[in-house]
Order: structure tokens, then C-alpha cells, then sequence
């Protein structure tokens, strides 16, 4: 047995609460090692006298480990455990804090068993049902439809509509666009719009925010979002908005009156500034990236921390908007988003925060800051399968399994899983704009657990290499035969077990197959991304194309 | 190599800021596989284009791994880095997110690059220096000294001092006792006293406290303690003082009125009641352990959580405490000890927090909780080499390295050390009643770093099995032999290498070598736990004695 690859950790991804009274414990052993893991339990408190046990199985398995898990209901809500293994040569060993031993002294078990000390409910994360239902479409707002109103302003545009956009171009998208467009949206199969930053911004992009209250004028105002969302709730269908926390614009007033009055404005802690004004060259003060125009905020200033809050609680309670996307938020602090997820969800336990981490984050989603992330690591695997050929169909479903086991269950229901976005090339160009090979790509991301964000345009297909490529202006003259084969893939995820179900990723006969099972429905879904034929379970399924089975 | 054995996670104990621009990076590998790791570094927005390299190198080693670490000054507070590493045959791998590969693209870096993203000044946890320097004085108040007063009580007294106790005993041990004997306390070279519980409870061990605002009053009252403080304060002794916010009494006016009015009461929801008034038969509230007199907190209840953190407060503002030890901490929520340490550190960064946590705590211990624990898996490696002799001395040295890297640095300088406590049985006596040891097994302890707890009567030394045993009362007519002893190696922990110093632990011929070194002073400890003589390194260290040397 390779001792080496063990792993487990108390009050972690390996060992949390479902519910007040559901544990799920997992442990990674070598591919192959264990034969049978069985989890040895008791209340905390008893654990030295009474036991049960129950078995474990493997749940998920990489290329290196095997993922054994098991859900147990609890009679207690202070869990003590600690795992028996059998190997392949059947002989048996204990595993506990202190590693692997042949023997395990009970009496002495306080000092080293596993242990969920106690589920208290306000540390359980609760899955938010309607985002692990949600199928998202993300609108990057300039570039998807020019809406007419009365009181709407055009005098920023500068390139005509289907023109190749610059970093500075305008090409008139506007909130009135959407509201007007909802329909072919829902027509799709979405539930949920997801917009890049709509505040007032000299940008296209407004990620350079100069004012948190105001919806920026050439968007359509307050109004026009009050129209968008009147229209949205008709439909029943759900707004998530950009929340840019970690910096703004330097035309924000709090800023000017910095750059003014240096050490004495009463803003100066707003921002993080080496020196007695902020100057650009050289640049003396924290900003996004090398950006000197976005300055960064002191997330570790109570004032800061309570202005965002506020910003985020407006938009919520007068407008109704169903959650937050938090752009840059792995460099946002930590105890700002603990404070502000209390703000947020003392709003509605329904209003999710969606973190803009592209790496492993597991110190953003234990329960006390995000629901969930951008899933990136799964955008990679991706691309890295689809369009770049580097993993084979073994090595996708491997990473896939992996990723399934870098957080909890509740937050795998929860992630946002795209192929592309507004900050990526699109994935139909990545992959060579093969449609076939984006339905394929599409099919895996709508059964993988959690929501499935589409850029807006994929379902054209629009193409598009790094930003200003990416977010090129919608093609409204299409002919609407991709939208038709999109729309069918996106019905399955109204199926039950694509919602609830846990899911294993395989590889068989040189196909993925993934399966969805809850309640007794059982999904299959099979792709086929290479050149010939394959044959799964009496399926035979064409070269690059998918197929569905629902049992 | 052994693949399986490699481990690393972004912002985690492998990857955490020590400072606002210093970090700190483990990579665990398989013990003897890799002969030099790298990491390759740079801002994370430049990471594509620029990098730096620095070599890591091996700060501790148990009996599977080997942790390499590095320390890097950072100019940008992004950082992104992948790692290096050279096998023994030579061959070179990149490690990143996307796990081990032969060839890297740093083109695509930003999609598996490990970071921290941005080193936050409030996500950083610093190092309380006085903690790291502390020597504590634990001490169960009835059993230590029983001081006179004018105002004294002492109806309560059941047992004649040195009687062995029952649980029900009470000796008469109280606050100006304490008081009384500060010199005596000082003269061992402590700086630190925490004592159990000292709020109105019935109990000796005042664990179910039915008033938090007032000291009991056999104890001697607020009073006795305000004459307590000064006497400490004079001596430029640190106070700890309990926090038992898991659970309270049952005789506490919260839970009597909920006993009275069940749901009627204001307070039904300060507790976890499963029916409409509390009962014991069938027992139908959270209690802790089994003890259905001590009534569990609700600590998701926001007025709960309101009352503990005024209580917390109150003995800092009112009585200038230094800190808390919390009682059974790992069983109170996370919310609730965020709220609490924001309220406590809000009040001066140097009063501290000391979880009862038995068990791995990582989940508590990233700087939004607590400071550090109390080092129970400490307790049980020493026993288990020092009273049972199930470790060897080499395996004495992998345990306390394998500890030292479950947590960041900064938490292992703040780490409550102890052998044993009044939840355990003497040290003493489950090494034999053994002089020698339990003076080798201290040396041990005060070489560790951390603060170093020294239970009531250690220095006599006292001896006693489980509770009540463990809690005999003082025996002030001892000849003193042993406590000079023990003073001799208190006496180092005023060295800066043993305070600030980085540990290695390892076994030479036999004997426990431990090496702590800082700004150009080494400190090295031998203890020899065998019959025969040992030599290392020139120093003929005799059977069962322990050598320092200082250079």
C-alpha cells in the first residue's frame, strides 16, 4: 500500500456537513491500493465505548487516487471517526490522526480519531437550489443588443454594429437590449442572465466603476434596469450582477478627493497609497493588475468594507437582482467577504455570491464567503481535452473526478462551470470552430454538476480570440441552426438527476460517459469527440456528436 | 518518485503570508525522493512574462515526507509560483496545479499557476511576541492555595487540605491564595498564569457557570480578583483566564426561565431545545457531553453570540485580562468565534486566544479564530514516547516535525505546549513516577515552540491519574529539590532562539536532538531517555538526563 497517498483531514473537504445531521466524509487512498474502506463511528463523547461502522466507496477516482466516500445520518451531532482499510492482500490497518497503524487503542482515542466536533447549522453550507438548477447566460452588455427608449443616449457609439471591436470602441448594447431580447433568450432554455458591470464607467467594459449607485447612462440608467428586471421577473428568471470589489475607477469621487487632498482626505485609507498622494509615475499606490486607473481598495478599512456592503445590499433590496459575480475576488481580503457574505444573506439565503477565483480555492468556499466560484480549473480541462489534445478522454475524466473532489458536494452543485467568457478566447475558436466539437463541449459542461453559464453568442456560434476578440457584437441576421441544437442540449438540464444527482466521469471504449443518478432516474450522457464510431452499453454514438440516455 | 506523496495548496499552511510582503511555501514530496526543489515566482499579473527562482530546502522531515520550504520578501503582493523539482536521478519535473509534468506552459500559466493571489493586511495573522516567550502557570483555583481574606468564605470547604479529592471536593484553593503565592509562582521563571474557571458555578471545577459577570464567591469575589490582577500586574505577569462559552449551567437565569416559560421565554432560542420546555427524562436539549446540567449554548443565536462577546469583553475592559482559553471550542460554531476574535482583537492585538481543540484544527486556526490551541497531539506524542513507549525516539522526532507542519509558522510560535492538564492524568505518573523523565519530557516541551503550559504542581513534582485525580491539592510542604530543576530549564526559554527561533527535531545515536536557531544563536537540546550514556556531537550526555548548549 502506497502510506503516502492517504489522506484525510477533520473539518474539511474531506470531512463536512450536508445538513445539520449529514456528515460526508471522503478519503483518498493510491488507484487501486484499498479494496474496502469502512468508517468506524460513534458520537464523540461515546466514541471510546460504542461504535458503528459502515462502508465507504469510491466515489470519484484520478489518475493517481481513489476517492472513497460515505454520507452517514446522525443521531448526535458530534461526530468521532476514524477509517479501517483492507488492501488487496486483505490485510486490514487503522487509519487516525496518527497515520496508519496495525492496532488502535480505543481507550486512547480521544487523542487522535477524526472528528466533525459538532454540526452547528450556522457553519453548514446550504446548497441554493435554484443555482444548481440555473443554466446562465453572461452578457457582456455593449455587445449584445441596442435597445430603442425614449430617454436612451447614443452618442458614445463609434463603431457600427458587427464591426470588430477595439478596447475603446462603444457599439450601443444596453439594458433596454436585453429586456427587449428576453424571449429569445428564455427560448434558449436559460433561467438565469448573468451581465458584466452595468455602473456608470467611462469603459466598455465598466470594470472601472466611478459610480456603485448609478447604472451607467449610456446603458440606460436606473431605469432601464428597473425595466430589465420588471421584465425579468415576469419570466421568473434570475439577474446576477458584477460586483467589482477590489478596485474602481480613479474618477470615483472618493479617489479625486485623495489625488486632491492626499493625507488630508478623509478617503485616503480607502486606498492603499506609499507615500502622501497617489502618483502615477511612479506609480505609489495598489491597483488591478498594472492598471494605474483602477485603484485598488483597503478592503481592510471598516469604512471601505461597510461602503461595499451597502453597495451590495442596494442592489439587492431595491432592485431585487438574485446575487453577486465578484470579479478579481481572490485578491479581495478574506475578512471583508466573511462580513459581507453576513450582509448579503441576512438579505435572502437564495442570494449567491459567486467568486471570480481561476484557481483551487478552497479557503474562499468553507461556508463563510463565497457559494461558489467561476469554475476555471474545469474551463482548462476543457480546452485542454477539446481544443488543445493534451488530455486524452481518460485524462479528462480524470482531472474532471479530481476537481469534483476539491470542495464540497454543496459547492460543486453550485459552481458556475463555463467553457469561455468575456476574459477568455471563445471556445468555438479554440477548438477550431468545429461545432460539433463545441456541442460536445457544451454537452459535458451542462452535466457537470452545477450551473452552466453560456456566453452570450456561443449558441450562433459566435467566434472570437483574447479580449476585444472575445466580445464582438452579436449576430442578430444568424441563421439559428446552432441555437436549435444548443436549446436541445440545454432541456436536460431540467432532468432531476442532473441537478441533485452526484456524477461519475468515465472513459469507455474511448468515449466520456458521464452519469447522473438521483431519486432512481439515472442520466447517461456519452461523447464521442473522436473520428470514428463508438459503442457504450449497446449506444452507438457518430463521430463528434453525443448522445443522451435517460433511465 | 512517489507522485502520490507530493502536496501543495494555494493560501493554506502550505502557502500563507508571515508578514504583508513576506510569504512562506511548503511543498511536502515523499521523504528522500526529490534532491532539490525550486520555486519559480513572480507577481501574478507578470507571471507569463517574468519569473525569479529561489531554491527551498528541507525545514523538517517526518517517517514519510520531507517538507521543503522557502521564505520569500515580495515587492508585489501577488504572488504567483510553480515549483521545480529534481528527482535523485536528476530528472526535472514543473509541479503546479495541473500536478506533475515534464514540460510547463507558461503562456497558460494563469489557469494552474498555485498563488496567493494578494497578501490582504487583515487576512495576515501575526505572531503575538509575548505569547511566544510565555511560560503558563495552569492552575485549578480550589486546589492550589487557600489564601485568608476579611471577606473570605470558606463554608463550601468539605475536605482537609491534601485529603484526596472526589469530584464533589472542595479544599478552599482561591483567588487570594494565588495572590499570595506570586512570588513562588515567579520564581519558577513563569510569566503567565491561566486559571480554570473562576465565574459562580456549584462545582469545584466551575466548568457550569450560572454567572459570567461575577467571580464565586468562595473563590473571593470580583474583588479577590481585582487584588489578583494588581499583584499580577505588578510582576508584569499575563493572565488567561477561561472561556466557557460552549455551555453553561443549568441554574443560569437564562435556562431557568426557559425551564419556566419553555417557549414563552425570550430565551428558548439561546438554547437547542427539541420540545417545548427542556427535560431531562427523556433528555431533550443539547448539552455537553452527557451532562445534562450544562445546557449548550446556541451560539448561532446572534443574541447569544452578542452575550458571549460581551462577556469576552468585559474582564479585558473591566480587569485588563490578557486573553481567553476556550473551553471545548471545537464544539462552538465559526461564526461565532469569528465574531468573538474580531471583538477581542478590536480591543488590543495582543490579547489572545487558545482553543481547547484536542484534535488537527486547521479549520480554526487561519488566522480568522483562534491564535492557536492547546497542543494536545503535542501531549500524546510525548506520552506515547516518554510514559508508553510506543514511539522510538526517531518517532518521537518525525511526530513533533509532522506537527510542526500543520499549521503555519506564526501558530506553532503561539501554540499552548502542555504535558498534561486537569483533563488528563499526571504526566508524572504515567511516566512511572519518574523524575528524570518528566524533567527530559519538559525540556522537550519548553524546546518546542510555542509557550510551554506547566500544570499546578508539575514542579513538586504532584502526582494523580484521571479527574478528580489529576487535581490534588498542592503540596506546599515539599523540600523544593525538583522545582529548582525545573526552574534550570525554564531558564532558557528567555533565550531569543527558543522564542523565535526556527525547530528541527531529529534522533542521533539514540538521543532526542532538538536545534532551535535565530539571528546567529543556536540552541541545542539533547535529551537522553535511555540507561546507558550517550554521546552527540563531543556532548557525553548521561542515562536519562538531558544537555543544552548554547553557541
Amino acid at each position: 500500500m502506497n502510506k503516502h497517498a492517504l489522506f484525510h483531514k477533520s473539518d474539511s473537504i474531506y470531512s463536512f456537513a450536508l445538513a445539520p445531521d449529514t456528515a460526508e466524509l471522503r478519503l483518498r487512498a493510491a488507484k487501486g491500493d484499498i479494496l474496502y474502506v469502512h468508517v468506524i463511528y460513534g458520537p464523540k463523547h461515546e466514541f471510546c465505548m460504542h461504535r458503528k461502522t459502515a462502508p465507504m466507496s469510491v466515489s470519484a477516482s484520478d489518475g493517481l487516487f481513489d476517492y472513497f466516500t460515505v454520507r452517514l445520518i446522525l443521531d448526535d451531532k458530534r461526530l468521532a471517526y476514524i477509517f479501517l482499510l483492507t488492501d488487496t492482500e486483505g490485510n486490514k490497518y487503522y487509519y487516525s490522526e496518527d497515520g496508519l497503524t496495525q492496532n488502535y487503542d480505543f481507550s486512547l482515542a480521544f487523542y487522535n480519531f477524526f472528528q466533525l466536533a459538532y454540526i452547528n447549522e450556522n457553519d453548514v453550507l446550504p446548497c441554493c437550489e435554484w443555482l444548481s438548477r440555473a443554466v446562465v447566460y453572461q452578457i457582456f452588455v455593449d455587445r449584445f443588443y441596442h435597445g430603442e427608449h425614449e430617454n436612451s443616449d447614443d452618442s458614445h457609439i463609434n463603431i457600427k454594429w458587427g464591426q470588430k471591436p477595439t478596447a475603446k470602441s462603444f457599439a450601443g448594447g444596453n439594458l433596454d437590449g436585453i429586456a427587449q431580447k428576453l424571449d429569445y433568450i428564455c427560448d434558449l432554455g436559460v433561467n438565469t442572465i448573468y451581465l458584466t458591470p452595468i455602473f456608470t464607467s467611462k469603459s466598455n467594459h465598466k470594470y472601472d466603476i466611478s459610480d456603485y449607485y448609478n447604472v451607467d447612462k449610456y446603458f440606460g440608467g436606473n431605469a432601464a434596469f428597473e425595466r430589465l428586471m420588471t421584465a425579468c421577473k415576469a419570466r421568473g428568471m434570475r439577474v446576477i450582477l458584477d460586483a467589482v470589489f477590489n478596485h474602481c475607477s480613479e474618477n470615483i469621487k472618493e479617489f479625486i478627493d485623495v489625488r486632491e487632498k492626499g493625507k488630508g482626505s478623509p478617503y485616503y485609507d480607502w486606498f492603499v497609497i506609499y507615500g502622501d498622494k497617489p502618483t502615477k509615475r511612479p506609480l505609489n499606490y495598489e491597483v488591478f493588475a498594472s492598471c494605474d486607473y483602477m485603484p485598488k481598495w483597503n478592503t481592510a478599512n471598516p469604512e471601505v468594507q461597510e461602503y461595499l456592503c451597502r453597495v451590495g445590499e442596494y442592489w439587492i433590496k431595491e432592485y431585487g437582482i438574485d446575487g453577486w459575480r465578484l470579479d478579481v475576488s481572490d485578491e479581495v481580503s478574506h475578512e471583508f467577504w466573511r462580513k459581507f457574505r453576513h450582509r448579503i444573506k441576512a438579505l435572502g439565503s437564495d442570494k449567491v455570491l459567486i467568486g471570480e477565483n481561476w484557481h483551487d480555492s478552497a479557503s474562499y468556499l468553507n461556508g463563510d464567503q463565497f457559494d461558489s466560484i467561476m469554475n476555471y480549473a474545469f474551463t482548462k480541462a476543457m480546452l485542454d481535452y477539446f481544443a488543445r489534445g493534451t488530455l486524452s478522454a481518460q485524462g479528462l475524466c480524470d482531472r474532471l473526478n479530481s476537481l469534483l473532489m476539491r470542495n464540497m458536494t454543496q459547492v460543486n452543485h453550485m459552481m458556475l462551470n463555463l467553457l469561455d467568457s468575456h476574459d477568455t478566447h471563445r471556445f468555438f475558436t479554440e477548438c477550431g470552430r468545429d461545432e460539433n466539437i463545441l456541442l460536445n463541449a457544451l454537452a459535458v459542461e451542462l452535466f457537470m454538476p452545477g450551473a452552466a453559464m453560456i456566453y452570450y453568442g456561443t449558441e450562433l456560434p459566435l467566434e472570437g480570440g483574447y479580449d476585444p476578440d472575445s466580445r464582438r457584437c452579436f449576430d442578430w441576421d444568424n441563421d439559428g441552426a446552432f441555437f436549435q441544437k444548443v436549446k436541445q442540449l440545454v432541456k436536460y438540464k431540467k432532468l432531476r438527476a442532473l441537478t441533485e444527482g452526484d456524477a461519475v466521469f468515465r472513459e469507455q471504449n474511448g468515449a466520456i460517459v458521464i452519469e447522473r443518478i438521483a431519486d432512481g432516474q439515472k442520466v447517461t450522457l456519452i461523447v464521442n469527440n473522436s473520428d470514428s464510431a463508438v459503442v457504450v452499453a449497446d449506444n452507438a454514438v457518430k463521430p463528434f456528436s453525443y448522445s443522451v440516455i435517460v433511465e
